[in-house]
């Protein structure tokens, strides 16, 4: 039986206040250091490696998070959401996204169809509708085979797949497998939308527009854009356009669009990546094939996360510690450092998927809480980071947990070797001395170079960024949140705090204004 | 007689820390709200203008800010670095980044020149280069004319003038005025690199290898990796290679460039933007008159910020209400977010410009100080992060005080209306929304639907993002900066905190390492 209680509620959170705090300059010096590295590691999917051991934790600490995971329930909470329990409560849906990559556990019946028969099917249409395209049966109006495929999407339907484009993009061209170039239009912004098309040739141009509700402003504003951009040029547009959508919106069954692939509500924009909203587009620009590989790592990591062992299991470790240092050692941000230029916008992507999860302020129940829940998420790739805000992180007055991710090998493989060592192995070399820098330090008599220390970070790594390792890697901080979510007792998977925005901005359109937002509305002359 | 004393010592600011918080929501509702807007408002340099109604300051706080202001000297201490004291003590060195764009005060000598001139003479030399690139009197080896430029530097030879770049380059498609494509490599990654090199025609490109001490490793490792490219395809690298470099930096007399451009070690990497490192680049893509343009809106912000009225003083005002939200309201995090496409990579620019300057521990004389020094600073585009991280900052258990950015005009000025209003109006009028749902929230029985506000907001706002406009926009935040490490006083021009990391890389590539360093370096094999 589950309970949901709160985090400051449960007896192994309030001992975990209690326990002496790791003091990691000295644990991590010497041989005790490199045996805590040995040790303070988690095996993950596709020969990925969680390690945690420049973390402040040590035996007694890790006890006491185990025992927290299991008190907190957090098996058996990710076993009723797999198997179809109304875990999302606000809006009142079951939480499918998994489901997507795989089936976990049983069956789940919802709106009269099997959930996993109902996405592999949209899978299917999507990887028979690209083949068409890649193999030239679906072309444009002068039947020539479509060259670009632009995303028109935001927030989940925009960061996750443009993210996952970029990390896959060299990789596809060395493998030889990239299919169609992918462009991405979010901003309501006009510029964003003509930048784009200024720099495409829209007469091969495929076009996803990708709302879940078929309502979403900025998206149905871009769309438009975009088909008066086509009909300039005398071309129909619905000939170059798809939607992905859920089956009730008004997008769904329009005369509109070449196809429509769906996903449903049970599935929230930020854990949308591996539906049709990130399938289609992923499928068009690399085949089907490489976006299966990317789903089979992703459902690979996902039964990871469903393992009840916490010292076995990358996801519930990850998020133990995220809780143990926000809501112990009361650090407010953390940062997530890919040592991979191809991951330059997973902090991005994860910034929404944490913050637009875990930004919550009451439980599950509507109850206010008396502790912190989501941190600030921000972050960008290693080594441009040392030039940058790095400064802060080893010297500032503020404490932030560092996430840090590094793989062996490049995706293109082209390297030079300068000084005896190739450019990979510099990367690497960074990304190591990095987390030894932080957690150790180094004592100075020179007060201004003097380095305290006792940062904690942890590092994933892995031999190559590749589409089934993404997925592994995407599942991992998907199922890292939710966790987070069940420890904190939040729902996750709501975002009523969008809401407020959107309907002031609609009185100023409307110009039903007064006080402040009137006068903020004449200085922008709207 | 200046004196630099540590912010908790001065009277302002203890006064300060016991004055009465304002309520916001309360403040800015109904026509108290709309006088602030119209009252807490100080113009900016080329029409941009300064708002912080939505601050947490009223009429009490602000004399305590102005008090502050002048008690911190902060005046007199600008007025001491652009007259050329030595206020980079750490380095003992001068800071002259404004001296690039004009001269405030009186002549400066260092190094035997006078810097004024010789920053003059920098960019005359690469308008005269320019100038010829676009005229088609320097080509490449078969004569033809060079239709792209690529910066190779990392940190602030990288992400300052990228986001320059990209705030432009559709203001100069759209104005004909771009003159050569950029691309930038930076991150040691070499997938970086290989992925720019894969997407260009080398043969008519130009390269700009940055650095100022011309040993930069990422940056040597990008040049050697690009040579060979060049020399793969048969070219002759000298012909199509740049330096941006100090005189005394092996790179300044080598035979490997078709030029050198000189900086020098008074203008640190992060605020090297205005300098040759960031004009070479815009330069050449885009002209040396919207260069020019660029440096004169930022000279006209710079005598702003040399103004001795607190109150008529945009970026002390923005700095003061800075400190008090960082040292007396205790907020750890800061997001700029500006609503406009163009401005994508300002905050990653400005994340570094802040975090690297004024993330420290020791005051300026090397002495522990007792408070908190530069916050985490962060940020997207808006539309685009109200339907990501805007979740937590509406309804998180933490507040983020937010710094808004927007322009009547978009840059391209291709729109499309839609029920009633363009693009750029439904852009502008949720940026005007936002800032009043985050200041007086919005009660509801819901407590999942709740807004409580009371989260601090203010923005500037302009006519058009123009290069012009642009060069205002960056002073004002460089200089925002340096006034928070005069309150802070601590030294905001040296950056100690990043050199323990490169130690300890180079052990890790002689294998020169033990305990965990060793045991990190066999997880990624190096």
């Amino acid at each position: 039986m589950i309970s949901w209680k709160n985090l400051d509620t449960l007896t192994s959170f309030q001992e975990l206040s209690k326990t002496k705090q790791v003091n990691l300059p000295e644990v991590m010096s010497g041989e005790n250091g490199a045996e805590r590295v040995r040790k303070y590691s988690v095996p993950m999917a596709e020969g990925l490696n969680y390690n945690y051991a420049a973390k402040k934790v040590d035996d007694d600490i890790l006890e006491l998070l185990v025992k927290l995971g299991e008190e907190a329930q957090l098996a058996d909470k990710f076993k009723a959401l797999y198997n179809g329990e109304v875990i999302n409560t606000g809006e009142q849906r079951l939480v499918m996204h998994q489901m997507v990559r795989g089936q976990l556990g049983d069956p789940v019946t919802a709106d009269g169809v099997d959930k996993r028969t109902f996405y592999v099917e949209q899978q299917q249409k999507i990887a028979d509708f690209a083949n068409k395209v890649h193999a030239g049966e679906i072309v444009n109006e002068a039947g020539e085979k479509f060259t670009t495929v632009v995303q028109i999407g935001i927030g989940g339907s925009d960061l996750g797949p443009r993210a996952l484009y970029i990390a896959l993009e060299n990789w596809a061209r060395a493998n030889d497998t990239l299919k169609l170039e992918a462009k991405f239009v979010s901003n309501v912004d006009p510029d964003d939308a003509a930048a784009v098309l200024n720099s495409i040739d829209v007469a091969h141009s495929l076009f996803i527009v990708v709302s879940k509700s078929g309502t979403t402003l900025e998206t149905l504003t871009n769309e438009t854009f975009v088909k008066e951009a086509l009909k300039k040029e005398g071309l129909n547009p619905s000939k170059h356009m798809l939607a992905v959508t859920s089956e009730t919106s008004p997008m769904a069954k329009s005369e509109d669009y070449l196809a429509a692939f769906f996903m449903d509500d049970y599935i929230g924009g930020r854990f949308s990546s591996s539906s049709a909203v990130g399938g289609a587009v992923l499928s068009l620009a690399f085949g089907p094939e490489v976006f299966a590989q990317f789903l089979e790592g992703a459902a690979e990591e996902d039964k990871l996360s469903a393992g009840e062992d916490v010292l076995k299991n990358p996801e519930m470790m990850d998020a133990l510690i995220s809780v143990y240092e926000r809501n112990v050692l009361g650090y407010p941000t953390t940062a997530l450092l890919p040592y991979s230029q191809a991951l330059s916008r997973l902090p991005a992507h994860l910034q929404q998927a944490s913050m637009e999860s875990n930004g919550k302020s009451v439980n599950r129940f509507g109850e206010p809480i008396n502790y912190q829940t989501g941190a600030i998420l921000f972050g960008e790739p290693g080594t441009n980071g040392q030039h940058s805000f790095y400064q802060l992180l080893h010297q500032g007055t503020d404490i932030v947990p560092l996430q840090f991710v590094g793989f062996k090998n490049s995706q293109i493989g082209t390297d030079v070797e300068i000084q005896g060592s190739t450019s990979q192995q510099k990367l690497c070399a960074n990304v190591v001395a990095q987390i030894v820098a932080f957690a150790c330090g180094r004592p100075n008599e020179n007060p201004n170079k003097n380095f305290k220390g006792g940062r904690p970070s942890s590092i994933i790594t892995g031999d190559q960024l590749t589409p089934k390792s993404l997925g592994a890697l995407l599942a991992h901080f998907e199922n890292k949140f939710m966790f987070e979510g069940f420890l904190w007792n939040i729902n996750s998977f709501d975002q009523e705090g969008v809401q407020l925005g959107k309907i002031l901005a609609n009185q100023v359109l409307a110009h039903e204004t007064d006080g402040a937002l009137k006068e903020y509305s004449d200085l922008l002359n709207i």
